[in-house]
């Protein structure tokens, strides 16, 4: 007899293991997630971390189900390998495990795509690398601040190189959705571009604003300045390798920013308080169709 | 028989009545928490506000327990009278409460002091009047958003003109720390110059932030620019006085911000990792001590 056949699964439900190799805030919430969630009841989660204590926090904390000192070994059962480290090395982690897996899945959560795209294109990895970011983090970093909501409702960048293999991008995208966020496609230098304007170069801003306040007035900031501030607490070495992988993109933005204090300034400078309003109420439109997006 | 006499009270417990002259977010907050809070029953709160409607939503939400739409009829029962209107009518108001009401003590929330208390030294209400600037706040305006603990563990700045009648400051000073908040002194150019790095500044950058985000960024932001940028949607008309009433220190302070602008455009222009790893360092270490603080 025909016994009824159930729909074809989507592809992402092949993935039955996923290694997530760097166990910061972003790997760390994403094992979290991955892993206690129940919705995709039987997920493996196979962590690597570079250092032994991470790893142990990971186990501790039931974080993975296993973790692995070595980036291959924690990749070798694994159908999905996501890359989570500086952005730096993300390209050289995905050419390694490309080379070692046969038929694992990569992508990663870096904020920079468009060098870890051409780097990886130069090599048969590209197959099966799906580049994505999720406009998901925090000023705090390391798995003592992951949590499992992170990406719910975030923004994820996913950015195809051109070079997958059929099948692969629909799976991976559809892994990241599991995860909460809403995923969207840019190129790999249209996602640049504009990470520069909305998050690269306003870290670097933010981290400007911070610097201004002499050490006797540390003691009368607002909340304001808080807010204003708040990423200027995030990793400068972090931040270091994201201005090298965009540095094109992000002096444009510097550059355009400075442009518009020129204008600021003369505008203050002539008491000029019509285009003052002007200019902050632009800005109040467009932060608050931000919220509100 | 001789009774226990209870020990002398402290001055500010002289204040029965307070006017709060605008109820705005940071008007409607003080007089909530001054006619709700355990500590002082008994006080008296009289609101006046322009809009017949803000009166009517004070009266309606037990923010108050009078209303008046004339500033003088409001502060005739008053011991009291705390102008939290837009910076540029302080002095104006101070000015008309102190001659139209003897013995009545004068004090105000204005962001900026140096041209409020100038204006007010040249007229005899300068006796009666301490300058305060409590350093609370929030993008939100409006009595809608008032809340009773607005001032809690907040600096509160009080600025002494140095012609103050005796215990003015003090009876001021006390009703302040009443609302929670930690008072101390500067002058006012002292407060105006370093508000302007600290606050007003940082506000005129936040927006510049925001504004150069293209409209179809807008759905990608992350919440570090929602951070960042969180300030840039307050009220425009409010900010347009406040750089009115402090020009020269926010134009110092712009172009100091605009001096280390050039200066890291050079910085990831040269692929100088090292110093960008150091601008960004002095940040971090600035805003981890102005958390702790």
């Amino acid at each position: 007899v025909n016994t009824p056949q159930p729909a074809t699964e989507p592809a992402a439900s092949a993935i039955r293991t996923v290694a997530v190799i760097g166990l910061g805030l972003l790997g760390g919430s994403l094992a979290k997630c991955v892993h206690n969630r129940t919705e995709t009841p039987g997920v493996r989660v196979i962590g690597w971390a570079r250092r032994s204590e991470t790893r142990q926090f990971a186990i501790e904390n039931d974080i993975v189900d296993a973790v692995s000192d070595d980036v291959i070994e924690a990749c070798e059962l694994a159908d999905l390998a996501v890359i989570a480290t500086p952005v730096d090395r993300i390209a050289d982690y995905a050419i390694q495990i490309a080379a070692a897996c046969p038929g694992i899945l990569i992508t990663d959560v870096g904020s920079t795509k468009l060098r870890i795209v051409e780097a990886v294109n130069q090599t048969p990895a590209a197959q099966r690398f799906v580049a994505a970011h999720p406009i998901a983090g925090s000023e705090k970093t390391g798995i003592e601040h992951a949590f499992g909501e992170l990406f719910c409702d975030k923004p994820i960048v996913i950015t195809p190189s051109g070079n997958e293999q059929p099948g692969a991008i629909a799976a991976v995208e559809q892994f990241w959705k599991s995860t909460g966020g809403r995923t969207m496609h840019l190129t790999p230098r249209q996602h640049d571009d504009l990470l520069a304007i909305t998050s690269h170069a306003p870290h670097l801003i933010s981290s400007l604003v911070a610097r201004q306040v002499p050490a006797e007035a540390i003691g009368m900031v607002g909340t304001g300045w808080l807010d204003t501030t708040r990423i200027a607490a995030g990793d400068e070495a972090l931040w270091t390798a994201i201005v090298s992988e965009n540095r094109t993109a992000i002096l444009a933005a510097l550059t355009a920013a400075q442009k518009d204090l020129t204008h600021l300034i003369h505008i203050v400078q002539d008491s000029d308080d019509e285009s003052l309003a002007e200019f902050l109420r632009t800005a109040r439109l467009i932060r608050q169709r931000a919220s509100n997006g």
